[in-house]
C-alpha cells in the first residue's frame, strides 16, 4: 500500500465524521473490500465509535423483513430520531455498493434526508467474507455518527442466525402459520430473538402464533431478559409504535445489566478469530497459485504425495507468501 | 521429536506391514494422534498402500448400522475374503483406541480371527480431526495389507454426511417407514448413495420404502452408476449376499469407468485443504496461548484494541510459533 492510500482512508475517515455522506459512502467501500487500507484505519475508526445501537432483523425469506425495516425506519424518525440500514444480501455476488433493486422504496420515501443513511452489503460469494464485513461496516457508521444502525439480511436462509452475532438487539420477524415450520429451525430462531414479531398480522393464525411463541418462550431456562411477542402489520404501520417501545426497552436492559458490553467484547473476541481464519486462508490459496503450490497439489492429484505431508509443505509455502507482505 | 521417534514409527510401520496385528494398532495410535510422529511416516505410509477397497455404512441412528456391519463381515468371510472395520464415532471424546462397548459382540464373534481387524476412531471432541483421522487410518489398514475397510458411523447424526467424503463405496442404510423422514436430509443421503440398504426388511412397510426410493432416484439427475435398492433382516443374515455382490459390483463400475481414480483423486485435494485448515488453526491457538497472544487478546476484550487490527497482530505471533518449531 503507497502513502497516499494511506492518507486517503484517513481523511475519508475525517470526512465521513464530520458528516460528509460521499466520504461515508467511500469508507464503508474501503471497508467492505477488507483489504490494507481498512487496515491502516481500523484503529481509528474503532477509536471513534459512539456506542451505536445495531438492530438486527432476520426470520424466514419472506416474513416481510424489508417492509419491516422500511416501517421502522418511518417510525424511528417520527420519534425524531434518525437510523442508518445495513441490509446484508448473502446470495448477492456483489452489490457494488449499489442500493438493491427491491429498496428503491425505501430509497424513494427516505434517501433525501439527512436522518437516514441505507447501504447494502453483498458476500461477494462468501459468507466468511460477509460475516467480517458486517461489524466493520457498522463500527464506520457509529464513527460517522449513526446512533442506530438497523441490519438486515435479504434473501434467503443460512446466514439467519449468523446475522445475530453482530448485533445487540436480535429481532425475529415470523408470519401468522409459522407453528409449521421445522421444529430445529424455530428452537434456533427462538435461542437467539430479543424481540419476537408476528408481521402480517392481520392474517389468520395470528393469535394462535402468538400463543404457540409465548409457550415456547416460557418452556425455555430462565433468562434475564424474556423476549417480548409483538404484532404488527407493517405494511398498513400498525404495531411499530411498540415494537420500537421494546426494541428502546432491551437497550435500557443491555445498558443497566451489563449485559451490552458484556455480549460486545464477546462478539469482538469472536471477530478476531474469524479474521485470524480469513487472513491465513487467504495465504494458503496464495500459496495454492504459486508455481510451487501448484506443482505440489498436481503430485498430489495424481497420487505420487500423500497429503499429509503435501499439506505441511503447503503450509510452509504459505508461510513464506504471508511473510513476505 | 526425537530420532527415536520417528525410527519407532518407522518400525512399527514395518511391522504392520509384515502382519503383525500389534504394531499395527500402535500404528493407527500414532496415526489417530495426528502430530509429528504421523508426519514422519505419512509418505511412507501411503506408498505401501495395495488399492484397499473402502466401504462407508451411513444412516440415520437406530437403522441398525453395527448389526449390519457385523454381518457383513460374515458374509465377506464366508466368500473366504478378509475386512477390517473403522467403527467412527463422532459423539466419543476419547476411545483410548479401545473397542467401543456395542462392539463387543462383533469383536466376540470375530475378533480372534486372522481375517478381520477391528478399530474405534473417536472424534476427541472436534469433528475436524475426526475427519483427518479416518483418511490416515484407511491408508495404514491399506498399507497393512487389508483388501476391504469398512467405514462405520457410530452415533448420531452430523458427520452421517461427511463420512462419504471418505470411502468409495457408500452404502445408506434406512427403515421400513424411512419416507416420513425431513426431506431435506432424504435428499442429502439419495445424493451420497451409491448403494441403499432397506433393513429390518421384515417390518411393516419395507416394500413401499423400497418403491418410494426407487422413484426418488429416478427422479434424480442420469447418472453412470444408478444406485441399487437392497432389502436385509441384518439380525437373521438374510440380503447379505445381495449385499455384498451390489458392493462387488459398484468396486468393478467405479474401477472399469476411471470413477474410482478420480473420487480418489478429489478425496485427496479436499484433505490436504482440510489439514491446512487444521494446522493453520493449531498454530493459531498456541499464539492465542503465548504472552503476547493472551495480552492481545485481553486489549480486545476490554474495548482497547479494535479485531482488525489484533487479527493482524495474531497472525504475525502464529508466523513466529509455527516457524519456530
Amino acid at each position: 500500500m503507497t502513502v497516499d492510500d494511506q492518507d486517503g482512508a484517513a481523511a475519508l475517515l475525517r470526512s465521513a465524521i464530520a458528516g460528509d455522506r460521499r466520504a461515508l459512502a467511500r469508507l464503508l467501500t474501503v471497508v467492505e473490500a477488507g483489504g490494507d487500507e481498512l487496515h491502516s484505519i481500523a484503529a481509528a475508526i474503532f477509536a471513534a465509535g459512539r456506542g451505536a445501537h445495531t438492530v438486527g432483523l432476520t426470520g424466514s425469506p419472506g416474513a416481510g423483513k424489508s417492509t419491516l425495516t422500511d416501517a421502522l425506519v418511518g417510525e424511528i424518525l417520527l420519534r425524531d430520531g434518525k437510523a442508518a440500514v445495513v441490509a446484508v444480501d448473502p446470495s448477492s455476488p456483489y452489490s457494488g455498493g449499489a442500493i438493491l433493486g427491491d429498496r428503491v422504496r425505501l430509497s424513494d420515501a427516505h434517501s433525501l434526508r439527512d436522518d437516514v443513511y441505507m447501504r447494502s452489503l453483498a458476500s461477494r460469494g462468501q459468507l466468511g467474507g460477509l460475516s467480517l464485513a458486517v461489524p466493520s461496516a457498522v463500527r464506520a457508521l457509529d464513527a460517522a455518527g449513526w446512533p442506530v444502525v438497523l441490519i438486515e439480511t435479504v434473501g434467503v436462509g443460512q446466514s439467519e442466525i449468523a446475522i445475530a452475532d453482530n448485533d445487540d438487539t436480535t429481532v425475529v420477524v415470523v408470519n401468522p402459520g409459522w407453528g409449521d415450520e421445522v421444529q430445529a429451525n424455530k428452537a434456533g430462531l427462538l435461542e437467539i430473538a430479543d424481540v419476537l414479531v408476528v408481521n402480517k398480522a392481520d392474517r389468520a393464525g395470528a393469535d394462535a402464533t402468538v400463543r404457540d411463541l409465548e409457550r415456547m418462550l416460557h418452556l425455555g431456562s430462565a433468562r434475564p431478559w424474556t423476549p417480548a411477542v409483538v404484532t404488527t402489520v407493517a405494511t398498513d404501520g400498525i404495531g411499530l409504535d411498540s415494537l420500537w417501545d421494546v426494541i428502546c426497552a432491551h437497550r435500557r436492559h443491555l445498558d443497566d445489566s451489563g449485559e451490552g458490553a458484556r455480549r460486545r467484547a464477546q462478539r469482538r473476541m469472536a471477530e478476531v478469530r474469524e479474521r485470524v481464519r480469513h487472513l491465513l486462508s487467504r495465504a494458503t490459496t496464495t500459496a495454492e497459485g504459486t508455481p510451487a503450490g501448484r506443482e505440489l497439489l498436481e503430485l498430489v492429484s495424481a497420487g505420487s504425495l500423500d497429503p499429509v505431508t503435501a499439506a505441511a509443505r503447503l503450509i510452509r509455502i504459505a508461510d513464506r507468501v504471508a511473510g513476505g507482505d
